[in-house]
């Protein structure tokens, strides 16, 4: 089960109704956040999720309406008694700009642990997920993020009856792991057929529009996009603040092809976020402009477990 | 007017249903704003106040729930097109403190000056609030504000004839000004009665009771007093976290016998402040168990404007 939860759907500033936006990713008991304003923890609250099992949080870059809410929720993360590292994953100067934050959360009972993004994309583990960052173009460095939960291939009966492979030894290697077996060696590619396609939300805000963006959300489960302005008017506007159109948006799914697109990032000046879909539907039909707390649970073609 | 907006009444985190605890006060167009934990601009904007007319934001201390929600804050202030400059307050190594969060609020069209606190009280005066700092006892250097506006002594109009003074030169002498007349000099002290009450609120949180905290409510007009904990079980818990009980502040109230009481910085598990009341009552009647953006236009005892 990928549990996916936008926690909120905000850009520059939180409203009474509206909170920031901030991703909140869950497999196998492991929590992935991504970006972190004033008031996600409220957020957070509001939707159910548990600060505790959050190991990993991301930012895109370190304007305020991203990270001002990180204090406040390292020191929520501590009084739910955590006590396992945590890793924060971030543009260079990822470590400078949270330490300067913690001069008001100096406590914590965790340690924090630092990766700093330095090249054009990245690729990282974060426990059970694979991360991509990929750099966009907005006023100060600023990256996109692909979160996916790789799938190993199915496990091939012939071929381990075919090897004479008791049937106590197909779970390890269908775990990954190299069994020894009458004298010879046994990997796991010898039983496993090619990796299947897994599961892969793309996360991207705070940018114009570049091609790298529709390259990470390629096929996506869910891509989750910056649609900060929604009338026509506002082009300018979203090109002198580096910022996305609704209509940019689906224009980049309409290549990426996701299986559906969830506007976010929304100006406060921006009322009816919905008022824009009927346009925009026609670049790319699987659009959505969704309200603080959407969830969505993410599963495989064909409904099957991991294994 | 004298208008008071208790914009938060939580402690510790941010709620969905209550924010953090911070006083917005507001005379003659100017206003004051004391602490600014995370969503304190979310609170603002819900209780109608604009950002733009705060001169003065006062902090008692600088752990994160009183503080946490200035970078987003000042942006936001900003973004409303303030210039004038801004004042801070607060104990030593407020300006470092305000700083190192400016990391993500670096760029401002405003600027801030600072005034730091080492006495264990110190007056100031802030646009047209008189502001009474006092030592309390946290965990941290915390202080306690009591925030007043003075009020003028009558014009004797007896006296003004006596003098033989022509009703034009009145006014600028009940507005404090000397004036000359047939080569003699009148000032304002030989036509003004002696200073008459004025308005003042006194806001005390996160401390320990100490004697200074009844001498700066008393007689006050509003006292906003931390009341943390409710239940008789919770005095060991204030004790070893140097916060105040309800019952605590309550008896601070009974000495101080300003004109009403209101309850704040209530502790996330308490659901109900207001169960207490019944209880709380007994040692002060005019004790309020409020909610968040309760507001309170404060006016001279005789209904009269401040000349």
């Amino acid at each position: 089960m990928f549990d996916v939860c936008l926690l909120g759907t905000g850009g520059m500033m939180p409203l009474p109704y509206r909170y920031l936006t901030s991703l909140y990713l869950r497999y196998e008991g492991s929590g992935l956040l991504i970006d972190c304003g004033e008031g996600t923890q409220i957020a957070a609250k509001k939707a159910g999720v548990s600060y505790k099992g959050i190991d990993t949080i991301c930012f895109t870059h370190f304007h305020a309406d991203h990270i001002s809410g990180l204090p406040g929720f390292l020191l929520t993360m501590g009084n739910a008694e955590r006590t396992e590292p945590l890793t924060i994953v971030g543009p260079k100067g990822v470590e400078r700009v949270v330490n300067a934050l913690r001069t008001i959360a100096p406590e914590l009972p965790f340690s924090i642990e630092f990766k700093e993004l330095a090249e054009q994309t990245e690729a990282l583990r974060c426990g059970p997920f694979m991360v991509d960052a990929y750099r966009v173009n907005h006023k100060v460095t600023c990256y996109g993020y692909a979160v996916s939960i790789p799938r190993a291939g199915k496990f091939d009966v012939e071929a381990a009856r075919a090897l004479g492979l008791p049937v106590q030894l197909w779970n390890p290697l269908q775990k990954g792991q190299t069994v020894d077996y009458e004298g010879r060696t046994y990997t796991p590619d010898m039983v496993m057929g090619p990796a299947r396609r897994g599961l892969k939300v793309a996360y991207c805000t705070d940018t114009r529009p570049v091609p790298v963006i529709a390259d990470y959300a390629k096929d996506a489960d869910l891509f989750i996009c910056e649609g900060m302005y929604g009338e026509p008017d506002k082009q300018d506007k979203a090109k002198e603040y580096k910022h996305m159109t609704m209509q940019e948006a689906v224009t980049i799914a309409a290549q990426a092809q996701p299986k559906e697109l969830w506007l976010t990032h929304y100006s406060p000046s921006m009322m009816h976020p919905e008022e824009f879909l009927p346009e925009l539907k026609k670049t790319f039909e699987r659009t959505l402009a969704v309200r603080d707390g959407r969830k969505k649970t993410l599963k495989y073609d064909d409904g099957g477990e991991n294994g």
